[in-house]
Parts: structure tokens; C-alpha cells; sequence
């Protein structure tokens, strides 16, 4: 007699779409570090069709801040590229809508802003290079400290398309130098999630006078033997969104990301 | 009716063989740097027998400073991995022979100390991946100058191979960031030639204490943008085998390589 598919057969074949599943339910609407663990979790970023051509052109012209993974058709809440199932309207746990560049609403689900004429990104994150940075065996402290990774405006401009320009943002990670050299190797093998660090040492050369008073996250805690390492981020698409103001805008909350059947590490290069 | 073979054609067809040749006949007795461009150039050192095995132990045991490109036979001056023809006793332009430590000749040929209980190691050495960041567009100032790289001694022990041991020595270039990460790049590519630099920044740490007083090479003259950049160095088993005084140690004379049929870019992984 043939058994009815439960939660935990779906959890045991495929994590990512048990915990799309769950948040589609408007079960779970918290941040999505630890869940589907090895999966790549994405940034969402959807545009009405008249931005979204330009800001297609901002990320193949940013590919270390905007590492873009997967775009829609107008008006298709589809990825199916990222999963077979995806809702993108369901399936993140909170998601942030703005009009004119003002957040105006926090819903768990985006079903009665949706329009014919938007269009869905989803942006690779810097979850899946520090999954492959931990399993190295490379500490990092904004984990070790359960403190949000420290994040600076540099004096690095992108490269601006139509309405979409701004500076750079990093992300920044106190490592030892030999920790320093080996995420560098690491992190080369995954440009699809910011890749290669842009910077190390010297901070005031891009722009950042005090490290331990980051534009955005928490104090880095630096220690004596240890460098800062910069990783292009992906709050620049933000910045940037947030300085050409469209008149719809929706986001990731977040932490509140977009789980994908993508394995973290079929995003490495070799 | 056929050309004779003449110099020209032996030049245009393999410049390494060429290089061999014009060495091999006494014609050349200077620095190799620049010949044969894009050929690996390789350190020698020789070893009688008895001190062969744990020579061999101490490369495999120090892959980084000691990267091992071939070992020859015991007495067998030929090593047809690194050149069909060469003959190890007469194919560099000079040589330093060591008795007990101490250096008592520095012959263009080592026809007449060559012995049946002989063993030749060639090991990988930096220009192969100096050619490699120069062609990347990665300025090094050692280079631009004229003068030798900046080498110290760390407080990084090596691994112990019976009499073979010491500190870890270190060549230094002082690159901008972005540079320092890309040439961490390029030279992962090349384990057989050094491989990915052993520390950045902070020189203290690895008991460097004056930058500008190198242990030997030239002051590195460094600026303010720039961060020092350290890789094993090949002096590294020097300085193992002065300290192990073996009976006799033939070497090549500094900046005198062995000139190999191996092209650089075939010793990169990928």
C-alpha cells in the first residue's frame, strides 16, 4: 500500500523546498541562517519593468556587489532556474516594500502587491562563501560572536547604468593573514556570490577612517593579529536602489532570504 | 638539398635548448634571468647519496619552500623530466661546490667534482610566477628597480627531515591591495614554483622586525599604499643545508639557473 508523502520525507530528499514550503504556509517568519543548511539563500530585489532593464545593466556592470543569480519575465513569480517550485510572491519568510524609495509595508507574502509588470532578481549572498569558509575551518567572528558582519561605504564608485549608481558597500572580516590568503583562494572559486575579496589591509585607502564604526552591522572587534578583509557586498544594490527611488520596490527583509535547490558548492567554479 | 641545422633554428624552435646549448659550450657564464622567456628556470642542488633520501624527505615534508621539480638517479647527471638533453654537470652558467659547509670553488663545469654517488634536485623557483604576475599587469618593485628581492628569516619552522631543518625564509614584494589579492590568485595556480603567499601585512607576526633591513636581497622600498606580500623563498633549503654541513653539496651560482624545456604556463593547475 502505497504511504502519503509527509513533511520529513520531504525534509530528508530536499531541505530547501521543506523550508519553502513551510515559510509558503506562512509558518515560519524569521531569519533564514541554519535553515536548508548547504543551500544557497539569495537576495530579492523586484522592480517594475521600466527599472528593470537598467538595473539588469547596474548588476552585469557591479558583478562583485551584484552577483545576480536569476531574473524573471515580467510579471512571472517564477524562478525556475533557482527552483522548480518557487513562488516569489510566498516564498521568503518577510519581505520589505517601498514606494518612492519609502518602506511602507513589511508582509510575509507579496500577493496583493503584485503586478503584470514586475520583474524578480535574486542576487547571490555572502551565506554561501562563509559556509564554505567554516567548513575550512576559518573563524569568523561576526558568527563566533552572534553579531551582524560589519559593513562600510568605501570611496569606490560603481559603475553606473541609467538611474542606478552609488559607492561600493563591503562587508568586512577580521582574519589571521594565513586565514587571510586562504578565503581569498576560497572565496576566488565562487564569483557568483561576490567572489575574490576587492580589498585588505590599509582600510583608509578605500574610504574607511574608523574600522571599528562600520556604516552599517556591528563593531568587527578587530584583534592585534589579525587584517581586515573586504568582500564586495550586496547592500550596494540597495544603496543604489535606494538613491534612483522607484516607485515600487520589494525586497528581502532582512535576514529573511530566498531559499534555493541550489547546492552552495555547485556554485564553486572547480 | 638540405640546410644544415644552424643556431638560429635551434633558437626559433626551443630558445631553452638554445640557452643550454650556448651555456653548455662555456659561451655563457652570467645571470639566466631573461633568457628563454617563459621557461621554467629551476635551483639546483647536489647531494651524495647518503644525504639524498633526506633531502628528498625534507622537500616533500616543506612543499612551499622545497617544491621538488626532479630528483636524478644517483650518478646519473641526466634529467629527461625537465629536458631531453640536459646534462646536469655542465647546462648552468655557474656553480658554487661546498665542502663541509665551506665554499671552495665556483666552477662553470662540474665535470671534475661529478662522483657516482651524486643525486641532482632542481626546485622551482620565482621567476616562473613573476613571469606570471608581470604578464598580469602586476607591477613588482624588485623588478622595476633592478635591485634583489627583499628575502628574510621567520620564526616559521620548517618540517624536520633528519639533518635537514631550520627556519622558513621568506621573499617579500610589496604590492597594493587589490594587487596583493590578485597575485594571491595567480600564484595558487603554481604550487610547483612557491605557490600562494605564506602571510601578508603584519610582518611582525612572522618575526620580521625592520621591513627595510632584509636578511639578504635589497632594502624593499616600500609605500604607504602597498602592503608586504611574503612567499616561501627557495633559500629556504640553503639555509637547511648550511646548517646540516654535508661532506659535499654542489649548488647553482645565485641567479644562475638551471634553464628546463618546461614551459611556465604548463606548471599552472588550471
Amino acid at each position: 500500500m502505497a504511504q502519503p508523502v509527509t513533511a520529513i520525507d520531504i525534509e530528508a530528499a530536499n531541505p530547501a523546498l521543506a523550508a519553502r514550503l513551510m515559510i509558503r504556509a506562512g509558518e515560519f517568519t524569521g531569519h533564514t541562517a541554519g535553515l536548508a543548511p548547504g543551500y544557497v539563500q539569495g537576495n530579492l530585489c523586484i522592480l517594475s519593468a521600466d527599472y528593470a532593464a537598467e538595473f539588469a545593466e547596474y548588476c552585469r556592470n557591479n558583478p562583485k556587489p551584484c552577483p545576480l543569480l536569476a531574473a524573471g519575465a515580467a510579471g512571472d513569480p517564477h524562478l525556475p532556474t533557482l527552483a522548480e517550485d518557487l513562488d516569489i510572491r510566498a516564498d521568503l519568510p518577510r519581505y520589505r516594500v517601498f514606494r518612492d524609495g519609502r518602506l511602507v509595508d513589511q508582509p510575509t507574502d507579496i500577493g496583493r502587491w503584485w503586478r503584470d509588470d514586475l520583474v524578480s532578481f535574486v542576487l547571490g549572498c555572502s551565506f554561501s562563501f562563509e559556509t564554505a569558509l567554516l567548513e575550512d575551518g576559518i573563524p569568523l567572528r561576526h558568527i563566533e560572536n552572534g553579531t551582524n558582519v560589519a559593513m562600510y561605504k568605501t570611496n569606490i564608485d560603481t559603475v553606473q547604468a541609467g538611474r542606478f549608481q552609488g559607492k561600493m558597500v563591503v562587508s568586512m572580516r577580521p582574519l589571521k593573514p594565513a586565514d587571510a590568503i586562504r578565503a581569498t583562494q576560497i572565496t576566488t572559486r565562487f564569483p557568483r556570490v561576490h567572489g575574490a575579496p576587492v580589498h585588505l589591509g590599509l582600510p583608509q585607502l578605500i574610504g574607511v577612517e574608523d574600522i571599528e564604526a562600520p556604516f552599517a552591522g556591528d563593531s568587527p572587534a578587530m584583534r592585534a593579529d589579525e587584517i581586515p578583509v573586504f568582500w564586495a557586498c550586496g547592500v550596494t544594490p540597495q544603496v543604489a536602489i535606494e538613491a534612483a527611488r522607484p516607485p515600487l520596490c520589494i525586497t528581502h527583509s532582512p535576514g529573511s532570504m530566498m531559499i534555493t535547490d541550489l547546492l552552495n558548492s555547485r556554485l564553486a567554479l572547480f
